[in-house]
């Protein structure tokens, strides 16, 4: 009885100190915001259209709060916490609005909001091309639209939306994506047939030979057929992620299936300019030349003789011959790096198409 | 330029501030932690199997930062973060599963989100028995499931489901909701027909007499149908919220077109314990008496006695005979307020089925 008073009084304490932490906490919160609005009303004066969302900040602050975290909470959290905290301040300046592709739908959300925080307006659009028109147009702030996603096939979209728009890449985001084994049966032994998108069924393989062995595997359209087709027949089920799921109500009979840990999906931030340089950067490039075999090496020699590293390339046909292609380039570094300055001086002179679609900071959260 | 020199260094000055204000509240979310890790240490000393979270503790938090909030950010926003700052915390200690109802989906799942924060796992369960079990079970620590959705008529299930379970309810959440007319055509001269729940076009006439008094409207099973069938055919456009819009990738023609503003969804937590008081609480019962008429007017009497004000009351044919109902009650107060314990021990003596489902805090955000 004596203990348990005594556990009682401790605890009272305990929560007497967490109230005065809130207190101080929300004090700052404030205090933060006050700070903020001071910033918006020097811009505002210098530039009546001045824009307050600046990726390269919100970035550096979000990359020194990770460094600097000593624990007990986890840094991916605490920087999730911080980006609220931007986002609550920056709305209380300019409400954003931000556009992002609907149908496959909640992912691409999903990542708009990890990447702006919950205080901004999410605008569901039913293209990519919406997207883009909507930020074209000013109808919204800025777009958040998928451009490496292995199951669904929207890259291509995505790419061939920047040879026709004049929008600039200022972020980008990146989500892990799980695969689960979604069916309204009981248990395993009364599955007999397993829909998923093939690559889905590809990176699952290994599971699958393990624990269902027995079952057909049927390649569809998306992940999202296939899990519609499992909520409307018996024994069947679908590989797909936990926004299926949601939308066709199927429970997850086993969660995270994939053979290896980590399958991502890259998001972009589309908008009007690009970010800032905030010391850890990318940028991206629209590049063409004449000939495909040949052309191509010799393009990108400026990248190596910098050391400048390309984190992707990917090529389109484009719309003007058979051997006519455009290629999008991911490099490491920002435009006014004085090594990128000077390789993409070298680029645009040999390329026959030359765009920088963008510097922004590197994914932090 | 002396100018826009002095505006810089008038900046950076304001950026430094604001780093310095977030290092002191990254060191408070972290002394927040260790706050509340202490707490899980004593607790789980005296009870090996103690539970952390504390429903009307956070509620009197929230509402206390919410009454003592001085801006410029807003309390609800002010709110908003603790709400998540509270969700790491307890992260820490303990991460919860929560099940949702899956299919009307991320209506649900926003709920739960809203009220638990975005540090807990949420799994989305086929349906509202599924919640119940799953958190019977132990498998979830809690569930959330709609229980006034005047849309989608999911509110009988509900009820019925805590007819035949142990569960008790430990929070509720309520959502405003907004009616937008979804579209694939570009202006409301290409409306011809417009679908949705007979109760969405109930609550939107006003708006459809004044701006598409030639369009048909055709009352279907849910809102998520309408949006499908507007995703499938031209000319047509459904009445639904945010939900269906993403999922069917429907652009809002337009937003908000419901008549009177605040429409709100309501959804209650369950778990195997009620809340303790929080100062501001309901108290939901499940009662039955043998005669409907006379019966129910007497059975409820002492509410009036006690001055205690019903929220509301819903009536549901139990299986056991033509006259024989259930009612679920929900009443102000919480059951060890004196006045409700004395007019909840006089109920109990009349009644020929009576059970508390819960005590818990009014919603906060």
């Amino acid at each position: 009885m004596d203990e348990a008073v005594s556990d009682d009084q401790k605890l009272a304490a305990i929560r007497d100190r967490i109230d005065a932490i809130d207190e101080e906490i929300q004090r700052l919160f404030n205090a933060r915001a006050e700070a903020a609005q001071e910033v918006a009303r020097i811009k505002l004066a210098a530039d009546p259209q001045a824009q307050f969302y600046r990726p390269e900040r919100e970035a550096q602050v979000l990359r020194r709060i990770k460094e600097r975290n000593s624990g007990p909470l986890d840094p991916e959290e605490v920087a999730r916490l911080f980006r609220e905290i931007m986002s609550a301040c920056l709305a209380l300046e300019q409400p954003l609005q931000v556009a992002f592709l609907g149908p496959e739908g909640t992912f691409t959300q999903a990542a708009a909001l990890k990447h702006f925080g919950h205080s901004v307006q999410c605008l569901p659009m039913g293209s990519i091309g919406d997207v883009f028109s909507e930020v074209e147009s000013g109808a919204c702030h800025y777009g958040v639209v998928p451009v490496e996603n292995s199951t669904e096939g929207v890259i291509s979209h995505t790419l061939d939306s920047f040879v026709s728009s004049p929008l600039l890449i200022c972020g980008e985001v990146t989500l892990r994506i799980n695969h689960h084994l979604l069916s309204s049966e009981s248990g395993l032994q009364q599955i007999r047939t397993v829909y998923s998108h093939q690559q889905s069924l590809a990176q699952c393989r290994g599971w699958l030979d393990r624990h269902l062995p027995q079952a057909e595997r049927v390649a569809v359209g998306s992940n999202a057929e296939a899990a519609r087709m499992a909520s409307q027949h018996a024994g069947v089920a679908a590989i797909a992620g936990e926004t299926a799921a949601e939308i066709y109500g199927l429970p997850q009979l086993v969660s995270n299936i994939e053979d290896e840990a980590g399958n991502t999906t890259r998001f972009l931030v589309i908008g009007k300019k690009d970010a800032g340089a905030s010391g850890d950067d990318k940028t991206s490039l629209l590049l063409s030349t004449q000939n495909r075999a040949g052309g191509l090496h010799g393009l990108l020699s400026p990248f190596a003789e910098h050391s400048i590293s390309m984190t992707r390339i990917e090529s389109r046909p484009s719309r003007r011959g058979i051997w006519d292609y455009v290629f999008f380039v991911d490099i490491n570094g920002h435009r006014s790096d004085p090594a990128v300055a000077e390789a993409l001086r070298q680029l645009e002179q040999q390329a026959s198409l030359f765009r920088v679609l963008g510097s922004y900071p590197k994914a932090v959260l």
